[in-house]
């Protein structure tokens, strides 16, 4: 029985998508264009995202900072590139209080201007090195069309910057983030990626070069879910971080930076929802189990409920006066990975009901059973089908191609990950956008490419991921 | 032995402020002008202050969300008195990417509008009622003068939003925040307030009536250091948010807000530091325990620090190659409350030491005890201690007096908290002004005055302490 609040999402995807943000309460527009509400629910994915990451990133020997929010204009424009790659979409205050300003500041985008001047200032020796700094924020980019979650004015994301005295240990920072957001969507969100260089005209303003981690969404459009940026040395020579190393020589630093933000949430949605609504897999679940009582049964209700919750399994009563009916509609919805109903008839039987909310089905149990092994196994079998599914949706609608034909052909019918060679020529990158937007994802750096360029039929340097993307 | 790099607080209090968050790294200037930098120290105090009261609001029934970073300057300016507060000192945005805005959008400086808005559309039934809301976020106020976390165009704070069906509610919601931050100021900080509301000159813009923690630091200064609104249906008015109420009659609701920010960090600088640097109360430090370890002995370090680890106490070791001495001042400086020296020699007589920050005394222990119990004993101890010696002094520095000589003298010699009667006349209020600046804090309401106005002479109607101000 589909919901009837809920396109189906094989009739209009956008429809869909939007219609399970608003049943479940997400987020919302607001008065304030292409900017949304965090709404208690959406915004409950959005810190258990955090605790895990920052637990993760704290882990691998980083720290929590804060830089103000805005930029002056002389200070973000002494990198070129990223001043040109951001001008566009910025916010300017000109005033504060009932004056113009002498220079005008921008409300950051990102912040490794921010970082760098800080860096500047505190970075005399190779001593003072590695410096490894996470940030929790909100940042803006004055987008024209917006979609909850994917693409707004405002969003929140972490930016993590770095600085090395070596070439070597900041390229390694790099990668070792990018593997951290990879275990991330693999391991928590059930969602898996692949990860890639960014080509030329996909990387970074400012960037030597991008590391990305790329998912396929449930319609086989691409999201660009997490980046990880090497600098080399363009801004620590931009802001002047020099130091003196080992061998007692002034020398440049060597940068990272690497970000991922409440997009994810999109990410969950459009990889595991369905036509009931939200589905969440129980690592990132705020809440992971709810219990629904039908009559008379507040002992053994009370019982369960205690057993979960001080196994440290996140757990509620629906109390409330609604039919239990109504009450499985809306905890299908909400994307509860559990759902225990507990009634009166079935318990004179010994018996309770459990429903998992990824394939729906309903167990009987016994209700002499050890609840919270129970619930343990289920959420980790939960956990591991969602991964399974999405990854094998996800291979069906992978692709290897060696013409444009075939490239048109999938886009036009059936899009997904496609797979081909390019010689590396930005000509040939760019003629492919004509096939709806079609753009590279990343280059696939450990493996060599087997035809000749897809586009130009010269000789092939890279195996090219490619996609449609939000 | 004082430290050279601080300044005597005795000898110039401001200096020494600076000099303690100078010398603990907890903040630092930026190019940016009246902003600062969290520095991973502070960031990492102001991390745990959220920590517990994050739990401390989700316990008494609160939601995170998160609204919009930008306000249109029309929904602003719906509450009248709201906007009068606040137009002198807030940021304008008014320009995006490369266009002028049709309407100019200002960076918040506090929330009530947009959480007023979203109110106004999800509000329709007694039903939904209550909502108690919160949210952790950046504000910006234009201030002319800043001084490091006590004032700055942007700092970091909570803001709580609730709304409920009934007048009582409300105002039982707005007292019970009151406390929850008197028990955060006395059980965790250290530090004992005064509670009251302030006067209707000193409330809140758009508020019914402000409930304030008011605290006094080391020099006789007094700190507002959290709020508690009640705002009656001012803002619910203003931006229609009314519902069915229970007898099926259209009603407006009952709205309070609630905030402390990042200027308790300088609350608690100013109250527990000294001529050695930072001193933190157990509960609040983000590293407890140090452990300088001199000559060879990493077996016992080793064991040690796994046993205070292991009970979750936060325990690091200073391995690093400088000396030992260096190593005590280096922690004294960052405010570590214990420190650990286990040194060879003394290791031979089976004995170690264990310095506590507060009082600076040094014990001798047995290399046998039971490490656990004794460190969080002493943290028990240090953090008792830490409150008894602020309460102390707080109360040898409250005064009260009954004529405004005897005011002038005090805050012109030894300032404080002053305790004096007041017929409730703004002119009065003001008058007092003239004696540095005084203003009143907050009015004692459980407390009957006892003399006439301390200016006019005329019958008072309230106990009333003032004090001059950070």
């Amino acid at each position: 029985m589909k919901n009837e609040a809920i396109t189906s999402r094989d009739v209009d995807f956008a429809k869909w998508y939007t219609d399970v943000v608003t049943a479940a309460r997400l987020c919302c527009y607001s008065n304030v264009k292409g900017c949304v509400v965090f709404e208690p629910a959406g915004y409950a994915i959005w810190e258990k995202m955090q605790s895990i990451l920052d637990k993760m990133f704290k882990d691998t020997g980083h720290q929590n900072v804060y830089m103000p929010m805005l930029i002056p204009e002389s200070l973000m424009k002494k990198e070129a590139e990223l001043i040109d790659g951001f001008a566009p979409e910025v916010a300017w205050v000109t005033r504060g209080g009932d004056k113009e300003l002498d220079e005008r500041l921008c409300v950051r985008p990102t912040s490794e201007t921010l970082f760098s001047d800080y860096f500047s200032n505190v970075v005399k020796s190779y001593r003072d090195l590695p410096l490894k700094y996470n940030q929790w924020c909100s940042v803006m980019r004055w987008e024209k069309t917006t979609r909850p979650f994917l693409r707004s004015r405002e969003f929140l994301w972490q930016e993590g910057h770095t600085v090395h005295a070596t070439q070597k240990e900041a390229e390694e920072e790099a990668r070792k983030m990018l593997n951290v957001y990879k275990s991330f969507f693999e391991d928590y969100l059930a969602i898996p990626v692949i990860t890639g260089r960014k080509t030329e005209k996909e990387k970074f303003a400012g960037a030597e070069y991008s590391l990305t981690v790329e998912a396929l969404m449930y319609n086989g459009v691409a999201l660009q879910s997490g980046t990880s940026h090497y600098f080399g040395q363009k801004f620590s020579k931009a802001y002047d971080i020099s130091f003196v190393n080992s061998e007692n020589k002034q020398e440049y630093a060597y940068q990272t930076s690497w970000g991922c933000t409440t997009r994810m949430i999109g990410a969950l949605i459009m990889v595991h929802s369905d036509d009931f609504g939200l589905v969440l897999p129980p690592k990132i679940a705020p809440k992971q189990v709810v219990i629904v009582p039908i009559g008379n049964v507040s002992s053994k209700v009370n019982q369960v409920y205690e057993a979960l919750k001080n196994a440290n399994i996140s757990v509620y009563i629906d109390d409330t006066n609604k039919s239990p009916g109504y009450k499985f509609k809306e905890a299908e919805v909400n994307g509860i990975p559990i759902r225990i109903e507990i009634g009166e008839r079935d318990l004179k039987n010994n018996v309770y009901t459990i429903a998992r909310r990824d394939t729906q089905d309903k167990m009987q149990v016994d209700a002499e059973v050890d609840i919270v092994s129970y619930v343990n196994s289920l959420m980790e079998e939960i956990q591991t089908n969602l991964y399974n599914r999405a990854k094998e949706r996800r291979d069906k609608m992978t692709y290897e191609v060696d013409n444009v034909a075939d490239m048109k052909k999938i886009i036009d019918n059936n899009p997904g990950f496609i797979i081909a060679d390019w010689c590396g020529n930005a000509d040939c990158e760019v003629s492919l956008k004509d096939i709806n937007g079609l753009k590279s994802r990343c280059i696939l750096e450990n493996e060599a490419p087997v035809h000749n360029c897809v586009v130009c039929g010269k000789e092939a340097k890279h195996r090219v991921v490619w996609g449609i993307q939000y």
